[in-house]
């Protein structure tokens, strides 16, 4: 059992606070009974898990502690102290884990009819980001595509707002300039969201495939994305703000586009079963 | 000019980051030129302005330390470093207020058509609490009614994801037991979300005036609430997860409220004015 905080391999962990570090080393450092079941659950490859024996007092962690033993995960036990020396959260439960972070490339998503991606331009607040894998998972989506500057999905506050989306979604970084090649080579449709918009964002009948693109919390959609949009939409508001949280617009029109497919489902199978009854088209 | 943090006024005003504080003065500590700017704007009481001459640097802000002034309200001198000793955000603007907070009481709410509230049992997270007030405020609704055990919209987290919406919409404090006798007082219909409600909240025709109720992001609405409710809705998820953030959740369902709203005053104005050309019922 490592006792000390000093420790090579515990020192290396408590790095991965850092993005340059979960960048340079491909992994990133989950905590809790929860995040570490939804990680094995997702087949996330799981590099290290973490364990005091002294915190881990529950049934259902030491059960998955057994678990991770058996799938030949290495385990690396420390003490209370040097667990929570590591620990982000108060309270710790004595479970966490050091997971490969999983990324795909732009270049081999083949868009599928049934299938859309949310493209985040510069997103810069962690828990925006979870909280739209979170929804974008609940509707459906794909995966997320990470234009230039964005924050970290692996950033703790980003994990712990996805509520275990992190592992569903695809996760892809690109350029603005790779996401404009691949919708020229691709031919995907991109619809982006502004104030600025003329077309209200329920007059539009959202293509398939489909990528949704949001701008930054601080800027909004760029006039040099305009161009690549199919379409421009705006949500429409009625108070003394001109805008809404990054997360909240982006689940508003994911619900929509997750409406006009749920309905348009309905119709076509109540046209091949008119015995349903009558469906609004 | 005041130099030292020992000061007693400035160790009165760092009380306020506590809420017990907050509460018992009644009064709230908000920081940076856009928070004090939509305060002033939105006729809430300023009992002191903080500045620092040295950090506030910008002619944005020496207008608005001139525009206090010839409101009369007083102003705290201090220097850079006692500033920076109270700020709760790195590189600090150098101007702050000490404002009143504003309750209504929920006995004194009359519904009238064409409004409608949230309320939130049991909201833990000020930065959800926050972002329900931009959006209620982005979609027309009068205000927030916190049931019980919820957290403080003047908490410093809060007040910035509302965007300045806790100075406009109406924040009541009230018991569940209140809530519903106000409820069976006025008549006022009561919609709550739930995902083991089996109506979809699309489905559902909202009322007017309306209270949607949403549960607490751990537990959701608890049965004890359903029987306050008119109706149950469910939003549809179709991932890995059963729930969304809940300021998401509370966005999808406003805004389907919002948007039947909208449907309806225009085909009751295309109705009047049958020039306007085909609008869908």
């Amino acid at each position: 059992m490592i006792t000390s905080s000093a420790n090579s391999q515990i020192k290396q962990i408590r790095k991965l606070r850092d993005r340059k570090e979960r960048h340079a080393s491909g992994t990133f450092y989950a905590e809790g009974l929860r995040i570490v079941a939804e990680a094995t659950l997702s087949g996330a490859k799981i590099e290290t898990a973490v364990v005091s024996p002294e915190l881990l007092t529950s049934d259902y962690g030491q059960q998955l502690v057994r678990d991770l033993v058996a799938r030949r995960v290495p385990i690396l036990e420390v003490s209370a102290e040097v667990f929570k020396g590591l620990a982000l959260k108060e309270n710790p439960q004595g479970l966490s884990a050091v997971i490969q972070q999983q990324w795909h490339a732009l270049e081999d998503v083949q868009p599928t009819v049934g299938s859309f991606w949310v493209a985040l331009d510069a997103v810069a607040d962690p828990g925006n980001l979870g909280t739209i894998l979170r929804t974008n998972d609940a509707v459906g989506g794909k995966g997320v595509i990470l234009l230039d500057y964005s924050t970290d999905p692996y950033d703790p506050t980003a994990m712990r707002a996805s509520m275990g989306a992190v592992f569903s979604q695809h996760l892809i970084r690109a350029t603005f300039s790779d996401f404009a090649a691949w919708k020229r080579r691709t031919g995907i449709q991109v619809v982006g969201t502004s104030g600025e918009a003329s077309l209200d964002y329920q007059e539009m009948s959202y293509p398939d495939p489909l990528v949704i693109l949001m701008g930054s919390e601080r800027q909004g959609l760029q006039e040099h994305h305009w161009q690549i949009c199919d379409s421009l939409v705006r949500i429409p508001m009625v108070g003394r703000s001109d805008s809404l949280n990054l997360a909240v617009a982006t689940a508003v029109t994911l619900y929509e586009v997750f409406n006009q497919r749920r309905a348009k489902d309905v119709s076509q199978s109540s046209a091949s079963h008119p015995s349903k009854g009558i469906i609004k088209q």
